[in-house]
C-alpha cells in the first residue's frame, strides 16, 4: 500500500521557546509555508492548527489555497492549549464555562473540518494535567475528561478524532499520558469515531516501544506524527537523526495492525531551515520504509525466532551493507 | 480503618546483583527470618516467594510457623521469574511447554495458598518482556499472556491474582509494564478475581504519579507493595528516604479508592540491616498515614481548588511546623 | 551565619513556553514587580536579567527603586540567551562577530553591575551547546568557551562570575552541562574571579546529589539559584514541593563548604501567583535551614557513621515528629 | 591506523541478575572461553577480571593459554567490587584496613599485570559511592579515594592505570560518575599513568555525547568499552542494537583525539549466546569504522558547517543509500 505523507503546516513556520519568547526565526505567511510545503516532492497532505493556520473567517481561502496546490487537509488540531484561557485545563477545567468553551472549540474546528473534507480531528489536551503532588482531583478531572470528549466526539459521528497522547509538558503530567492511558479512555467512551495518534518522540519519552504501541492501538490507531528525540524529553527533531532501528520496527509493525492513515511530520526545527529539517525526516521515513517492504519476510521470520543475535546480523546486513 | 502492615520474607535475607553473586550478606533459616519479621511491632502479615520460601514439601511447616508467630500469610508470589526455564519468558514463552510449565506452577502456588488461608496471589511476571527491538512479536506475546493468564485465574475464582506490572528489569522492557497496560489486560480477561499490585518503585520508574496510579486501578487495586527510588530504576529503598508528598498523596487516595488490602514492604536492603530497613518504612508509612487521617478534610478542599501555593502551604504546616 | 534571601526579579512576572508565545499571565512593570518583591518578608535582594530587566538606558532608575526598597542588587544575569542573535551560540558562536558581541554585552553587564554595585555577574549561556549527533566541532567550541569567558573575567577582576551549568536546554546538550564540567572548564581558565552557580534543578536534572554537587564546587562556588522538580526536567517549581532530604543535606553542605553568598529563588510559576511561589520557596528553605540548624551535630555523627537505618530514623524524628 | 578489538573474557560465561542468582547460562572454564573469543574473527585481546579469571595461583597457566592462542592481555580489571568485603566502600571505604586491602588488591593484579605483559589496568570502583540522602561524608569519601588511587598508581608508574566511570550501579551514586568528574581527580592526581576508560553505556546512561567525552577525557582517554542501551540503564547490549549514528560520531572523534588503545567489548549478554553477540558488536564496529575511515573529510566539513539538515542528510547517504 502506498504511504501518504503530510506535515504540520506550523513545522515551517517560527519556532519559539520560554527563553525565546520572540521566536528564533520571523512569522511567516500562511500562504507562504503552504507553498513552500507544496513544493517537498513526497508530501501530499496537511494539518492545520486551530487560530494558528485556520479559523472561521480564514478557512474558505485556505481551503482554496491547498487546493491550489493539489494538497490534502489531513487533519485539524484545535487550538485548546495556546490561549491563557486553557492554561489551567481546557477538556477538565475546574470551571464547567471554561469546559464547555472548550468542547464549543472542537465543534467550531469540527465544523470546518467537514467543510474542508477533512476526516480528522487531532485532540492534543496539552493543558489538560497537573504540575504538584496534591494538587488535582484525579477523579473529577477524569470524569471531566471524558466527558467533554464524549460530548465533542458524538456529534460528528463521521469524522475521526484521534487524541495525542504526553507523558508530560506543558504540564509535567498529562492524563493522556501514554498509549494504554488513552485506550483506557477509549474503552469507556465506546464510540467508533474516537482512537489514537501516536507521536513518536511522546512514545520514546515515555520509554515506550514504537512497535508495541502501534500493536497496543491497534485497529485504534487513527493517526501517526514522526520526529525524534534522545528519549527524556520531545525534542522534536528530525526523523532518524538519533534512532534508526526503531522507526524500521514501527514501519513494519504500522502495516501489521493495517494502518492506513497519514504518516504525518510534527518537529519543532528551533534553528533548523523548516523546509529542509521537514524534507530529511520525509526521506527517513522512506528510506526507512523501502527497506521494510523489501525485507517483510526476514522481519517475520526474525520476530518468530526471538534471537537478538540473528537480529542484530540483520540489522547491519540492511544498515550497513559491507 | 485500620491499616495492616506486611513485607516480603526474604526482604529479611540474603541480597545479590549481578557483580555480587555471593550476596552481601549470608543466607538465612526461613524460620529465623519469619521470627525477626515477628518480632517488628505493627507487622502482622508476610509475603511468601514460592521456591524460595514455600514449596509443596515445606508449606505445612511454614504455615504452622506463621500461626506460632501470630503472622498471616498475606500473598504468595509464584517464581515464574528466578528459573533458568523462565529466563525467555514464562507467561509468554515461544515454547507452548514453558507456558504450560509456567501455568502449573501458579496452580501449584494457588493450592499452597488455599491450604494456608492465603487470599492472594501476587503474580510478577518479571521475564516476560523483550530485550532489543525488532526481537519479539507483540501479537502472539500479548495473546500468550492473555491466555496464560486467563487459565490461572479462572481455575481459582475464590483467590485473588494481583498483577504485578513494572516498567522493566530484568528485561528492558516489560509486557505488564505500567498500571494501563494493566488494566488493559484486565479488561480483556473479563474475570473478577484479577486486579493489580502497585509496587511505589515502578509506579514512579514509570514517570507515575502514586496517586493517580491507585486511581487509575480503582477497585482492581488488589495489593500494594511499598519502597522508594531515585525515580529512574527500582532501587527498592526506604519509604520515606527520597520521597515524602508523594507517599503522603498516595495513603490519601488509597481510603478515597478504597483500599482495604494489605500495606506490603519489598525493599533490597543490600547493605543494611533488613530489620532495620523494614521497620523503618513501616514506621515512615505509620506517620505519613497519621497526617493523612488527621488532615484529610483538608486535603479534600486542596483538591478542590487545585491551588499549587495553598498546597505547598499545607504540606510545609505539617512537615516543617514551626 | 544568617542567611541572605533573594529572586531573580522576572520570577514575578508573565511566564511563557513554546505553545503559550503569549504567555499565560500579562506583561509587568519592573517597578511593580521590585515593589512586590519587597512586600516579601525575608527576601532582601534581587538578581536582574539584562535586557528584560536593565539596561544601559534604565539601569540608575531601576537602582534607585532597589535603593528605596531597601533590595541589594545580588547580581546581574547577562542576556546572552535570548535574541535570535545567539541563536545558534553566543560565546561558542561560529561567527567571531557574535562571539564579540556576546562578550560585549557581558562587558556592559558588567559596567551597570559595577555602577549599581552588584558584586557578581550569573552567565548562564544557555544557547552554547549543540542538538543533533555529528553536528558540533567539540574541540572548536570548548576552545571558544575558554577564549570567551577568559576575556569577559580578566577585565573585571573584582567582580565574581558564577558560572550557570544546566544539562539542557533550550539546546539537547549544553557544554556547561554539570558540576565538574564547569569546574574543568574554571581550572584552565584559572581566573580567581570565576566561580560555579548551582541552580538545584539544573543539578537534579543531571542525575547530581544536590550536596555533593556543592562540595564539587568547593571554594568556587559562587552563587545558588532554588527551585523543585521532578528529576528528568528543569520544571522549575516551588523548593520542597517534590523534594525535601536533599534540600536538608545540601544546606547542611552549604556551611561546611562555607558558602557565604546569597540564596536566590529561581523558578517559572507558569500557572502559580509569583509571589506566592516564591513566598513559599522562601518559607520552605527557612525551615530546612532551622533544622539544619539545630541538628548539625547530629548530622555531622550520621555521616561519619553511614548507616542508612540511622538515617532515616533521624530524617523521620525531624520530619514527622509525633 | 589499524584498530585492535578485545573483550572482557566474562562476556563469554555465565550470567546473573539479582533475580536469577544462579544465572541464566552455566559456568564455563576459563580455558574454554578463551578458545572461544580466539574463534572469533578480528578479535586479538582479552580483558582479565581478577579472581573471576586471573589470581596470583593460576595467572602463569593463563598467559600460557592466551599465548598458545596468540591473544594479548590487553587489561586486568582488579576485583575491587564482587566480594562482600567491598560491599560498603573499596577505595573509600570508612575503614583503613578495607581501604588498604583494596590497595594491596589491586598492587597484586599490577603484578600480575606486569607478568604478563599487560599494559594497562582497568580500575572500575563499583562499590565507591553511596545509596541514600545525607549518608556519606563526601569530602571525606573524595579524600580516601584521591589516596588509594594515588599509593596504587604511584607504585606502578609503568602500568596505566584507567578509571572507568559510571553514574551508578550497584550504588545509586558513584564517586566516578561522569567524565568530567573523572578528569577533575586525575587533575588532582597528578600522575602521568591515570586516565580515563569510557564505557559507552555508561556515558549514554548519564546523558553525554559520546563523542564529546572523548574530546573530554583528551589525551588521559586510555580505554575504551563498548556495548549499547536505551540510555537510562547499563543494559549492556550489543552495539548498534539501539544508535548508530553516535557511535560513528564517537568513532571520528577517537581519531581526532588519537586514541591508540584497544576497542574493547564489555556486555552482558544474559539471555543471548555470548560468542555471538560479542561477534555482532564487533562487526558493528567494524562497518561503523569503515564509514568512518571513507568519510573523514565529509565529516570535518559537515562539523565546520553545524548545519543539522546537512548532518542528516550525509548520515541518510551512508546508512540507506537507494
Amino acid at each position: 500500500m502506498t504511504k501518504r505523507y503530510s506535515v504540520i503546516l506550523g513545522n515551517l513556520g517560527n519556532t519559539r521557546d520560554r527563553f525565546m519568547g520572540g521566536g528564533y526565526k520571523t512569522a511567516r505567511a500562511t500562504r507562504d509555508m503552504i507553498a513552500e510545503a507544496a513544493s517537498i516532492k513526497g508530501l501530499s497532505g496537511l494539518e492545520l492548527v486551530g487560530t494558528w493556520d485556520v479559523t472561521r473567517e480564514n478557512y474558505r481561502e485556505v481551503g482554496q489555497v491547498l487546493r491550489d496546490h493539489g494538497l490534502a487537509c489531513v487533519s485539524i488540531i484545535p487550538d485548546i492549549f495556546a490561549r491563557p484561557a486553557w492554561g489551567k485545563g481546557a477538556l477538565v477545567s475546574r470551571d464547567p464555562a471554561i469546559r464547555k468553551a472548550c468542547v464549543d472549540e472542537i465543534r467550531m474546528n469540527a465544523e470546518i473540518a467537514q467543510a474542508l473534507g477533512c476526516p480528522l480531528l487531532n485532540i492534543w489536551p496539552g493543558q489538560d494535567g497537573y504540575d504538584y503532588p496534591l494538587q488535582d482531583d484525579y477523579l473529577a478531572a477524569r470524569g471531566w475528561l471524558q466527558e467533554s470528549l464524549a460530548k465533542a466526539a458524538s456529534e460528528f459521528p463521521a469524522l475521526k478524532f484521534a487524541l495525542e497522547y504526553k507523558l508530560k509538558e506543558p504540564r509535567t503530567h498529562s492524563y493522556l499520558a501514554r498509549v494504554s492511558d488513552t485506550m483506557l479512555v477509549i474503552h469507556d467512551l465506546g464510540l467508533d469515531n474516537v482512537g489514537v495518534c501516536i507521536d513518536t518522540g511522546h512514545a520514546l519519552m515515555a520509554y515506550e516501544n514504537l512497535g508495541e504501541a502501534a500493536v497496543l492501538a491497534g485497529k485504534r490507531l487513527f493517526h501517526m506524527h514522526f520526529n525524534d528525540n534522545f528519549r527524556y524529553w520531545d525534542d522534536d527533531m528530525i526523523v532518524g537523526s538519533v534512532h534508526a532501528v526503531e522507526h524500521i520496527e514501527l514501519l513494519y509493525w504500522l502495516d501489521r495492525v493495517q494502518y492506513a492513515g497519514w504518516y504525518s511530520m510534527d518537529q519543532y526545527p528551533y534553528r533548523e531551515d523548516g523546509r529542509g529539517a521537514i524534507e530529511e525526516s520525509l526521506r527517513w521515513l522512506q528510506g526507512f520504509q523501502a527497506l521494510v517492504t523489501q525485507h517483510r519476510a526476514a522481519m517475520d521470520a526474525l520476530l518468530r525466532e526471538g534471537n537478538a543475535v540473528k537480529t542484530s546480523a540483520f540489522l547491519r546486513s540492511i544498515l550497513l551493507p559491507s
